[in-house]
C-alpha cells in the first residue's frame, strides 16, 4: 500500500491521498509523495487533466499533528524542522499552481486546515454533499496563516476573515456560493462528476490550456497593461500553433478538427 | 449602413454594434471604429454616460475568425497582423475603461470570447434573460488569454478558471450571481432598464464621477496607505468644485442643486 | 455625555458612537475620539475582540457635511482642512486593521458614505434586517473616492462602481450576498448576535489572532512565493508559542487546552 496512488486513465491522472487513518493529513511523506507526482507530470504530455482525491471518511485534515508534535524534541524546540516544514508545503501547493495540467480537487467529508488550503489552491474543486470546510488551526492556537493564503485568494474578504479567527464550518453549499468549490453533487455522484469535468478539459488542445494556465494565475498580478501585453504576445504564439490553425479552420467548416495530440 | 451607429439623447450617448451577420466580431473595422468613438467622446464634455449594444442576434461574438485566418497568407503566418490586432483590441479595451464617462454594456444573445472581454470591461452591465456568456476559444484550441485579464477581474478565480479551460457558456442569472453583470431583464426591458441607469448615472455631476470614474481603477492595484493618500486628494480636489460647494449646500438647505452642467 | 462611549465586557471591548442627532457623523471630534480609543486598544492585551455600533436610528451617516462647509471659510477655502480631515479619517480607518484586535461591525439604521467605509473596513460585521448601505456623495457632487477604498476591497468590481456612480443604497441581505457583511439577523437580536462572535473570537488564543490578523491583510498584497515565504515565517514563531504547544497537545489528548491568557 502506498501512500499516494495514482491511477491513469487516458489523459488523466488520479491521485488518492491513502492514509485513511490520519485522514489523509500531509505528513512528511504525503508531502514528498504528492511533490514527487507534481514532478513527474509537469513533463508528462500524455496526461492533460488531473485529479486530487483522497480515500477513506476525509478528502484531506491538514498538518499531520502528532509528526509536528514530535519535532518539538529538537534542541531547538522544532523551529528548523518546522521552517522546513512549511516551506515544503508551500512547495507543493505552488506546484499544483505552476502544474502545466489543470488540477480538479474531489473533495468529501473535511477539508480542513492545510486540507481546505489544498482545496483552494487547486484550480478547480467538485465537493460531495455534506462537505465540511474549515481553516480551524486558531481552535488549538495554531491560526491558519499558510492557509489563508490560498484561501483568500479565493473567497471574499469578510468571509475568509471570519473562517479564520472563528474557526467555524462552512458547509459544501456556501463553500460554492463563496467561490471555494466549482460545483456541489451527491456523494454516490462525486467520482463521475469529477471525472467528467475531468475529461472535458482533458478533451481540450493541451498546449492551449497549458499556456493559458500558466498565463490565468501570471496575468492576475499585473497591472492592466501589463497584462495585456503580456497576454496578447501569449495570444500570438497560440495562433501560431498548427492545431489551432486547423482548429479554426475546422470550425469555420463546421467540422471536427484534426488534432495531433 | 455604418458598422457602429451612434446616437445622443441628452447626456447619454449609445453605441450600437452593427455588424449581424456577423455576430457583431470584433473585426479590424469594428476595433477602429469603436477606437474613434472612444477617442472622439473622450472630450465630449456634452456626454456623461455611454450605452454600448450589439444589431441583431448577438451582443459580439469575439474575434472575427474568418479575418484572422486570411492574415496568415502572410509570409510570416501572421504573426505581425496577429500581434497588431491584439495591440489594437487591448487599446480599444484600456480606452473603455480609461473614458471619462462610464459605459454601460447593454448585452443580449450571447457575448463570447473577445464579445464576453467586453462586457467584462464595461464598468456595468445589463443583460436580458437567456443572454450566455463564455471564453470559449478553448475549444477551437485558441485560449482566451486576453479575453480572461478582463474576466478574472470581474469574478472569482475557480469560477473564471472553469470558464477558460471548458468553454462551457454560463447563463445570465449566474453572470449576474458571479459579478459579471449587474442586472438580469426580460428582454423586452432591456433597452428601457440599460437607459434608465445610464440616465440615472448622467444626471450625477460630470466632474464627480470623471474624477471618480478614473480615481476607481487607479486606487485598486495600490497598498492600501497609497491609496488612500490618493483618493485624499482626489476628495480634496472634489470638494473645492463650485457645484460641489452647491450640492452640499442645496443637501443641507434641503433643496436641489443649481448645478452649472 | 461622551461621544464615544466604551464599554468592556471580559474581553470584549464595545465602542458606541454617540452623536444620534448627527447620525453619528464621523465629525473632527468623533474622527479624533475613534483614534484615541483604538490607540488605547492597541497595547491592551486584556482585550480580544472589539465591536464597533452606533446609538439612535444609524450606523453611521459619513462625514459631517456642515462642518465641512464651514471649514470653507479659511482663506484658503477649505482645501488646508479638508486634506488634514481627510488624513486624519484615512488614518483611523487603518487604525481598525492595523488593530491587533479583530473589529466588528454591527451595523443597524443606515451606513452611508464613510459610514460604510467603516463597516467595510471592519473585519467583519453583523447588520440588522432592513439595514441599507449606500456610497451616495454623488448625489450631491462628491464621489465617494476615500470610501471607495475600502468597498472594492470588499465587494466585487461592476457592484461597486454601480454603488459608487448611482448613490443608490443596498439591502443588508444583498450586502451579505455582495461580500460587505457576515450575517444579517433581526434587529433584536444584533446586539446579542454580535456579542456572540465577539466572544467566540475573544475565546482563541489572543497572541495567535494577533499575529493571524496581521498576517491577513499584508500577505493578501504579496506575490503567491512571497506570502508564503512570509506566513511559513509566521507559522514557525506560532508553533513556538508555548500555549500553541499546550492547544496542540491539549487536541492531542482529547482535553481543553490550559491557555495562560
Amino acid at each position: 500500500m502506498t501512500i499516494l496512488e495514482r491511477h491513469d486513465t487516458g489523459a488523466v491522472a488520479q491521485l488518492i491521498m491513502n492514509a485513511p487513518e490520519r485522514l489523509n493529513a500531509l505528513s512528511d511523506e504525503m508531502l514528498a509523495a504528492l511533490q514527487a507526482e507534481f514532478d513527474s507530470l509537469r513533463g508528462d504530455r500524455t496526461i492533460r487533466a488531473v485529479i486530487l482525491s483522497g480515500a477513506g471518511k476525509a478528502f484531506c485534515a491538514g498538518h499531520d499533528l502528532k509528526q509536528m508534535t514530535a519535532g518539538r524534541q529538537a534542541p531547538d524546540g522544532g523551529k528548523a524542522y518546522f521552517k522546513d516544514l512549511f516551506d515544503r508545503c508551500a512547495r507543493m501547493m505552488m506546484s499544483v499552481q505552476s502544474l502545466p495540467q489543470p488540477v480538479i480537487a474531489q473533495v468529501h467529508g473535511i477539508a480542513t486546515a492545510a486540507g481546505c488550503q489544498l482545496v483552494a489552491t487547486c484550480d478547480m474543486a467538485v465537493a460531495a454533499e455534506g462537505t465540511r470546510f474549515g481553516v480551524n488551526g486558531v481552535n488549538i492556537g495554531l491560526f491558519c496563516s499558510t492557509p489563508m493564503v490560498a484561501l483568500s485568494r479565493n473567497i471574499p474578504r469578510k468571509q475568509a476573515f471570519e473562517m479564520l479567527t472563528t474557526g467555524r464550518f462552512i458547509e459544501a453549499e456556501r463553500a460554492a456560493e463563496l467561490g471555494l468549490v466549482n460545483h456541489v453533487v451527491p456523494v454516490e455522484r462525486l467520482a463521475d462528476e469529477t471525472r467528467a469535468l475531468a475529461e472535458t478539459v482533458a478533451g481540450k488542445l493541451g498546449a492551449a490550456v497549458r499556456i493559458g494556465k500558466e498565463a490565468f494565475y501570471r496575468q492576475q498580478m499585473l497591472p492592466l497593461d501589463q497584462a495585456y501585453a503580456y497576454t496578447g504576445d501569449v495570444m500570438v504564439e497560440n495562433m501560431l500553433y498548427r492545431d489551432t490553425e486547423e482548429g479554426i479552420a475546422a470550425f469555420i467548416e463546421k467540422r471536427p478538427p484534426d488534432w495531433s495530440q
